[in-house]
C-alpha cells in the first residue's frame, strides 16, 4: 500500500482508513472476495493503534463493503447484494496460472527489503554506496544524441555492447564472436529463455544442492524438473555421481555455478573444471555455466572459467551485469552455440522485444570505459574488509552454534548450525527485532539447518548489530525451547 | 553474422573467409550438424561473388569442416571423424523446447530490419526522428547523482514512475492508486506474464481476428489456445457473438484493442464501448485492454477507454511508452485489481527481477516533464502528414486492386486486395527489390490477401517509393501470371 493516513488532517484518522479503503473497493482495485491485510498489518502499516482499525472496519462492514470471517480474515463483499451478475472473481484466475509462485519466504523478503527499514543479513547484492552511482551519472550525463537509440533493439541486442562483451570475456580466454553472444535482462532472464526454448515439459536437469535456481520458478513452471547433487564447499565434485544421476534420470543439461557459488560460496578448482568440461562432452550432457559472481575474487583471481575449456561448444555461459556493477540495469549475457543463442533471441523477441538500449548504452559505455576496472579493484576490496568482518563476528557470536567455511569471493556465507532452526519463527521473531534473513529452506527444500548470510549489502554496524540480534535469538527461542 | 572480409588485405577474400569460418567451427560456434547459410546468402552477406563462396567451401570440405548435403545444403561435420563422444547436439535441444519459434515471416522481418537496407513499408514504431532523442539525452544529462538508484527495483517498480502513471491516467478517467499499478518491460511482457500467471495451459480466451496476438507465441507457447472473433474496421462489435463464443469455448478472457486496431485501425465507438463492458460483466468474461496507440489519435480524441467505464475491476488495462515516445525504453505497465498485480509482479519478479531502474527513471523524468505535450502534439501532426500522404498514394497506385479504410489514429492502413497474394513470392521479390512488407497472414492465419502497411517508419520519399515498386510487384507477379 502505498498510502499513510495524515495526523495533521481535519479528518479523523479511522474516517481517512475508511474512506481510503471504500476508495480501493469502489474502484475494483479490491475486488470481490479480496482478502483484506490483518487488523495487525493494517494497524502497523498506517502506524496508528489498533483501535484505529478496528473503527474503520465496523463502518465498512455496517455499510456492506467487507464482511468478517469465521476464521478471522475479512473479506471485500462490496456489490454481494447488487441486483446484477458476479463481479470478476480473479481469484479463480489467480490460482490457474501456471507460472508457480514465489515461495513465501521470498515473497516476504520481496515485500520487506523495499517496505521495512530492515538490516538485511542475506540480500544478493551490493550495498548502494558501493555501486558507482557517480560513474554512471557521468557516463549518462555525457551522452551524445546521436550515441543512442530509442527504437526498437535487433533481435541479440545492441551490436557495440556484444562487441564490447566478446573484449572483455577474452580476458577470461573465452574467445567468441557477437553473433555467438545474446544480450539479456539479467541471468536471470537467460534462465527463463533456455527453460522455454531448449527444454521440452518434462526435461530433467542436475544442479547443485543448494542452489540459487531453487529459489526461482522459471524452471519449474516451465514443467521442468530439478535433480540436485549434494554439493559441499570443500570437495570436489564426484563425476562418477554425475554420471549416475544422468544414466538414472536421462538428464538434458547440467546448471552449475562454480565460481563463489551462491548460496555456499564455493570455488571449483582447476583441475575439477576441465574434468567436468571433458566428461560431460564424453556423457553428452552439456553445461549451462552460471558466472554471476565470477568477478568478485577476494583473495586471488579463480581459475578460468568452465567455457574458456570448452571447444566444441558444449558449454553455454551466462554473465551478468549486476553483481559487481548494478542490478537496476537489468543487462546480462549469455554465450553459446550460434544456432543456440539465434533460438534464444527468437524467444526474447516474442517475450519482451529485446532489453532496454537505455540501459544496453550505459552498460556498453561502462564495459569500454576507464573506470571499469578501478571500480572492480574498489569493490573487491572492500568486499574483503566486509567478509573478514563478518568473519571475525561469527567467531565472537556463533562459533558454539554453528559452523562455515570462508569464501573467496562471492557475497555469501553458509552457515550451518549444530540443530534444526524453526525457519517459520526464526523469520517472524527476526522481522519484529529488525533483521531479515534468508533460510537455507529456500535454496534446498530439505534444509532445515542453514541460513545464507550475505556480506555485501548491510553495513559493518548493522552486520554486528544484526548478527548479535541473530545469535540471541538463535540461543533463546531455538535452543532454551528446544524447537 | 558481424564480420565481413576486408579488400584491401593480402589474403585473398575466399581464404579470409575460409579462416573465419573455420574458426567459427573450431570454436563451437557453428556446431556439429548446423546448417551453415546458402552460397547464395553468404555471397550477398559478404559482398563477394558466388565463386569466392565455392572456393571457400571446396577447402572447407576438403579438410573434412563441412559436408554438402544431398538437398543442396552445407552441413557442419567438423569433429566425425574424431575418435570421441558425439559433440554436443544442441539442434535436437532447439526443436525440443516448449516456447514456439516465430513465424518464419517474423524471423525473417526480425532480421532484415537490421540487417538490409529497405524500405520498411510495415514497421510498427515511430521513425527515428519523430522519437524525442534530445529531449532523453537532456533528461539523462541533467540527472542527478540522488535521483535514480541502481539496486534492484521493488517488484512492482519504481513507486515514483506508478504515482507519474496513475496522474497521468486520470486524465483519461482512470482513477487507481499506485498499488494497482504494475511496471512492465512493454506491453508484450505484460501480455506473457498474464499468460503464466492467470491462464492454465487449456485456457481459451477471445481475441479479435485479425489481431497482434497471431504475430506473438507468449499465449500458444503457454498453452493456451486463441478464438478469433472477425473484426471490420467499419462494423460494431456483435455482442451477442462473443457471448455464443464464451459459451461454447468457456472463454476465460477477451483480449481487445479498441483504439486504433493493430493492424486494422479500427476504433470502437463511446456506446460499443460501453455495451463491451457492461455486458462483459454480465457474461462473466475479464477483459484486456490494450492501449497501445491510444495516445496516437489524427483527427480527434478517441472516446474514453473501456477500463474508465469499469466500476468493479473488470478490465486489465496495458499500456506502454513504445509507440509514441521510445520502443527501445522497454516501459509499460499494467493496472488492474491489485490481487491480479501482485500476482504479476510476483511471476514478473521470477523472470526479470524488474524493469531497468534506469529506463524506470527515464519514463518516470518524462512523465512529469513539460515535453511531454508538446511531443505529443508534433508527433500527432506528423503522423497526420504521414497518413494523409499515404492515403493519396495508395489512391494513386492501388485504387484498382484494392480497398482499404483511414484509420483515424494509430500507425496502420490494413490494404485489402480483391485477389489472393502469394505471400511467399511477394516477400521475396519485395526483399530483391528493396521493400519490407507485412503480409496479413502474420496477424490472421487464414488471411491470403491483405496487408499491413504503416505509415510511422518510412519517410516520404521512402513511402512514395516503396508503395510504387509494391503495386509494380504486385500487377506484374500477381496479376499478370495469375499467382
Ligand atoms: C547464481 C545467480 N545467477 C543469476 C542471478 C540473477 O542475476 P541477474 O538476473 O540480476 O543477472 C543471481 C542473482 O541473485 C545469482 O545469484
Ligand atoms: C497492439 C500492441 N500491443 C502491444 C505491443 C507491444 O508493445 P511494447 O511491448 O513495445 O510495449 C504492440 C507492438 O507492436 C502492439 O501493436
Amino acid at each position: 500500500m502505498d498510502w499513510k493516513p495524515n495526523r495533521y488532517e481535519e479528518k479523523p484518522l479511522y474516517k481517512q482508513i475508511t474512506d481510503y479503503m471504500k476508495t480501493k473497493i469502489e474502484r475494483g482495485e479490491w475486488g470481490y472476495d479480496t482478502k483484506i491485510p490483518s487488523q495487525r498489518d493494517l494497524a502497523s502499516h498506517f502506524n496508528v493503534n489498533r483501535s484505529t482499525i478496528v473503527s474503520a472496519l465496523q463502518d465498512l462492514i455496517a455499510e456492506g463493503y467487507v464482511e468478517g470471517e469465521h476464521g478471522g480474515g475479512t473479506k471485500v463483499t462490496y456489490g454481494k447484494w447488487e441486483k446484477q451478475s458476479p463481479l470478476p472473481n480473479w481469484n479463480a484466475y489467480i490460482e490457474k496460472g501456471s507460472h508457480y509462485p514465489n515461495q513465501p519466504f521470498i515473497q516476504k523478503i520481496n515485500q520487506y527489503e523495499f517496505e521495512k527499514d530492515l538490516i538485511r543479513l542475506g540480500t544478493g547484492e551490493l550495498s548502494a554506496d558501493l555501486l558507482p552511482k557517480k560513474l554512471f551519472q557521468q557516463l549518462m550525463s555525457s551522452a551524445d544524441e546521436t550515441d543512442f537509440h530509442l527504437g526498437y533493439s535487433e533481435p541479440k541486442g545492441d551490436l557495440q555492447l556484444r562487441e564490447a562483451i566478446s573484449k572483455r570475456l577474452r580476458e577470461k580466454e573465452i574467445y567468441t564472436t557477437p553473433s555467438s553472444i545474446l544480450i539479456v535482462s539479467g541471468a536471470l532472464q537467460a534462465i527463463q529463455l533456455l527453460s522455454l526454448s531448449l527444454l521440452e515439459r518434462s526435461a530433467r536437469i542436475l544442479v547443485e544442492r543448494p542452489s540459487y535456481l531453487y529459489s526461482v520458478n522459471a524452471l519449474q513452471s516451465a514443467g521442468i524438473k530439478l535433480i540436485g547433487i549434494e554439493r559441499s564447499i570443500n570437495k570436489p565434485l564426484s563425476i562418477e555421481k554425475v554420471e549416475k544421476l544422468k544414466n538414472r534420470f536421462d538428464l538434458s543439461l547440467f546448471y552449475v555455478n562454480p565460481t563463489f557459488h551462491n548460496p555456499t560460496g564455493a570455488l571449483m578448482g582447476e583441475d575439477e573444471r576441465k574434468a567436468l568440461v571433458k566428461n560431460s562432452i564424453r556423457m553428452g550432457l552439456p553445461i549451462i555455466e552460471d558466472s554471476a559472481y565470477e568477478d568478485l575474487w577476494i583473495d586471488k583471481k579463480p581459475p578460468l572459467p568452465l567455457k574458456s575449456y570448452d571447444k566444441s561448444g558444449q558449454v553455454l555461459y551466462l554473465g551478468t551485469m549486476s553483481k559487481l556493477v548494478s542490478p537496476g540495469l537489468r543487462i546480462g549475457w549469455v554465450v553459446g552455440q550460434e544456432g543456440v543463442i539465434e533460438r534464444l533471441a527468437d524467444t526474447k523477441m516474442q517475450t519482451d522485444y529485446g532489453s532496454s538500449t537505455v540501459s544496453q548504452y550505459v552498460a556498453k559505455r561502462w564495459m569500454l570505459s576507464e573506470q571499469y576496472e578501478e571500480h572492480s579493484a574498489y569493490v573487491r576490496k572492500m568486499l574483503k574488509k566486509r567478509r573478514d568482518f563478518m568473519q571475525f563476528l561469527l567467531e565472537c557470536y556463533f562459533s558454539h552454534l554453528a559452523t562455515w567455511s570462508i569464501p573467496k569471493g562471492g557475497f555469501y556465507i553458509w552457515i550451518v548450525f549444530h540443530f534444526r532452526l524453526n525457519f517459520d519463527k526464526l523469520f517472524k521473531k527476526g522481522v519484529e527485532k529488525g533483521i531479515l534473513i534468508a533460510p537455507g529452506h529456500i535454496y534446498d527444500r530439505l534444509d532445515r539447518t542453514s541460513l545464507r548470510l550475505s556480506y555485501s549489502y548491510a553495513s559493518l554496524e548493522e552486520m554486528e548489530k544484526g548478527l548479535r540480534i541473530l545469535a540471541e535469538l538463535i540461543e533463546k527461542e531455538m535452543i532454551s525451547k528446544k524447537m
